[in-house]
């Protein structure tokens, strides 16, 4: 019952869980009239926290608390300490989850306390799951995206820079390709600061972070981010060593079971990420196709009007260009691959659809900020692209790293491999971007650094029976085979078909071909 | 990565969680492709089972996996074996679950799966506590209410009498008083059967269970209710001894701590219960008044309809009477205070409104059954009260039960207690009930059974300054002082006054009195 306090001996539980969480017997339970999920206070000596209950039969005796270690850091205790408990009523926020959950709209100060309450651990994993749930069923209006935007701001760490100006980029639901690693040098090269923090792998073969970390490492903090970008002009990060939005990255945690992406908590999350690292001037890139996160241009405009909005109000001028998401982006999957692949660009092996979408992406940012005029920005990048300037500065940045990969040639490509061959003649209508993924997955990718795959044919190619489709990579057998297994039985090469639907008697098939 | 295995050494840990978790190492998890809250099927000679990854760095070393008490049960385990480990990919109720977030209607098979998931612990934490926002955000219509209900049936044990008819009855979101203590002996007077199982206190100063204890034991086995039942037509018990509904059980549980109490799921939870003992006539309670589960009429109306037609569904006649909910149920609050006090109206010193609503439900089963005609089951219900036929029934029971007080003088008050007085001269015009039950839980109730309070003054009843209003009792000094102190802060007791509201320049001050 609340304010009900009682002294309970600790018992240690040498293991971290990753919440705030106590363990009570059932008797001692009952005496408090607390339930599995309430939330209890600790104290010991002038230390002090919230928990939330769980309740035993057996693994803690009688007036014994069970303590894992993120309990136990916090107060400081070990296995011989008596601690003092108290029942403490339910917090702020839940009401405020609630509100959220009956449809009602949240205030900036009750945005800001749950947002500081996930952040602090005060929220049981019960009443997290319930807010990012209400987020997903009810949604944010831009107003509230707004608020949760600014309270992801206010909860994390910020980098401060006295140059400028700071330019970003985030690509919304992308799939491989990293782009990203040409855009940064581009940019870079033309005088702009750039410190780009990505992010790792969760469902595609690889993540910027992931690539980068071929070449160097990736794992900054603050402080080597903001020595690397005033000396070099940028850096390429993981944005996980840092603590930027603490809360945001334990509701990404939620949101990935169940694969949850409410739009507004997206915006929320990116923008709050760019603003923590002090950008000024931010390109959207919203890729659309059947693959891809976004799957029609009217999502992707209101989404791109919302990041427009909100960047405004968070002192970010936004441009979001809705982009053409149907084709991979470049043939690589997985890390190495499209780190070699990447360089290859830079070093002018290639311009293909992803080095003419990275200098489109970076002539965005050469006009916002003025580097060009209007129309020019474009025409700039490529010139840096072409001229090796970006090439150049990527060597920079990578050195600045401590990397030293500064060439293709050096990146390995695994001997473990498997030709996917054409069974049939035809012209490829589309390549399915998501079993490609689920291919380099299989073959080990994002754990396997050298294991994924390279197209060998794009869309609209002319194939016949036995040419090379593409070629599987791994570092371990029992992946290739059951790679290879996957990509026979669901080929991820559409080819055109002429007959689109067939009536017969009595039945009606329509294979919905798209033309 | 879906359908990858290695083979890890276990570790275990001593704990229940209460959960089908393992834990992995960071790197084992990255070489899967697993992230936190993901699944995997582990295997150890024949035996199998589904857990959810939680991951460590430091917990659990490389090779190795932690399993807690639940799986290693499963499994028959110890801390030398090396297990099977395979990733899967998500279960089917995973999509139903995200179908009913996205407020589409759910089938009956899809209903049945997630239930039975549930009850089998095969969804994490993240996705059962998603299930029950989302049901509570969505809502389930009459359809899914009958799902639910029949899947919720299906789910747990169920008890099959060859003698009838079996009755039940449930009050929804009742505060004190226990009316089931005085309906179930004059009900099983008459010859019906009624096995009534009875939840202990959550959110209130004592359930049924906890006030029925206090005459017997309560926690009867399946075998013990039919046996009893048979023999002398009733018995009083705890539901929660016997398996009825697991899958409702690990519901009630997430929804606690949020207060969430969904109208489909709390219908078919209570109807699922009733239908799992064999009622076949089901009189039910729902108390409408400001201080209650229920607060308009209109809202006790509709689920009063509801639980009709999904009774009816599952082969069980619903009469839903609603009540009047304003006062407290009897003038006690608290396990033994209740019982005593129940046991009193048994044995005729008191027939007030609580006796009078006991018989008019009793009165409802009657007329349901065809004991008496329509209109004439509330005079034969009094009739078995007065005449001490009830009181004979309801100590055949509390014999058969195994239980030592056939007595309202056999239940001891507190010594421990402290009275309270009125500060002012008027008419009481309200009780709030919500200020009561916290004041008896702050006195120790629930876990402390002769804690509690008796009211001595009731509605519309002219009091004088320095009249007690009501006693509080308690086992214990610092929880006496505690409810006492709440008590004099938040007094229970309004008085009626004639001043509504007040006009003054220059501010609209505004009491909301209720006339």
């Amino acid at each position: 019952m609340d304010g009900y306090s009682q002294q309970l001996s600790v018992k240690m539980f040498l293991i971290s869980t990753g919440k705030m969480v106590c363990v009570l017997n059932e008797k001692n339970a009952k005496e408090f009239g607390l339930l599995v999920g309430d939330r209890v206070e600790l104290s010991f000596k002038k230390k002090k926290c919230v928990a939330v209950v769980d309740i035993t039969k057996e693994s803690v005796p009688e007036n014994h608390i069970g303590l894992y270690r993120e309990v136990t850091d916090v107060l400081g205790v070990n296995g011989k300490d008596q601690i003092n408990v108290k029942a403490t009523g339910n917090i702020k926020s839940v009401d405020f989850i609630k509100k959220k959950m009956r449809g009602e709209k949240l205030s900036e100060a009750e945005i800001k306390e749950i947002v500081k309450d996930i952040s602090e651990e005060r929220l049981s994993e019960i009443e997290s799951v319930a807010f990012v749930s209400a987020v997903f069923m009810r949604g944010l209006d831009l107003d509230e995206t707004i608020f949760m935007t600014k309270a992801l701001i206010a909860d994390g760490k910020r980098l401060s820079f006295s140059k400028g100006p700071i330019v970003d980029k985030h690509s919304v639901g992308g799939c491989n390709g990293r782009a990203t690693m040409i855009i940064v040098p581009i940019v870079a090269a033309a005088g702009l600061y750039m410190p780009k923090t990505s992010s790792r792998s969760i469902t595609s073969a690889a993540g910027t972070a992931d690539s980068m970390e071929i070449l160097a490492p990736v794992n900054l903090d603050m402080a080597k981010i903001k020595a690397i970008t005033k000396k070099v002009g940028a850096v390429i990060c993981w944005g996980g060593t840092v603590d930027l939005a603490p809360a945001d990255d334990k509701i990404i945690k939620i949101e990935h079971p169940l694969s949850l992406d409410p739009e507004g908590q997206v915006i929320a999350s990116v923008l709050a990420k760019k603003a923590s690292v002090g950008s000024r001037y931010v390109a959207i890139d919203l890729p659309v196709g059947p693959y891809v996160k976004i799957k029609d241009k009217e999502t992707a405009m209101r989404m791109a009007k919302k990041f427009v909005q909100v960047g405004k109000e968070v002192g970010i001028e936004v441009e979001a260009v809705i982009t053409d998401g149907e084709d991979p982006s470049g043939p690589a999957f997985g890390a190495a691959l499209e780190a070699k692949y990447a360089l290859e660009v830079l070093e002018g092996k290639h311009f293909d659809s992803l080095a003419q979408k990275s200098c489109e992406l970076a002539g965005v940012l050469f006009e916002m900020v003025g580097v060009t005029k209007a129309g020019e920005g474009y025409d700039k990048a490529v010139e840096i692209l072409q001229s090796g300037q970006a090439l150049d500065k990527m060597k920079e940045i990578i050195r600045a790293q401590g990397g030293k990969i500064f060439s293709s040639e050096q990146i390995p490509i695994s001997n473990l491999c498997q030709d996917i061959f054409s069974t049939e003649d035809g012209i490829i209508q589309e390549l399915n971007t998501r079993e490609l993924t689920r291919i380099a997955r299989l073959a080990g990718s994002p754990a396997n650094k050298y294991a994924g795959l390279m197209l060998n044919k794009s869309r609209g190619d002319k194939v016949k029976k036995g040419d090379l489709l593409f070629t599987i990579y791994s570092e371990q057998k029992q992946k290739l085979e059951s790679a290879q297994e996957y990509a026979t039985e669901n080929n991820p090469f559409k080819f055109k078909k002429m007959i689109l639907g067939t009536v017969k008697f009595p039945s009606v098939k329509d294979t919905t071909c798209k033309v």
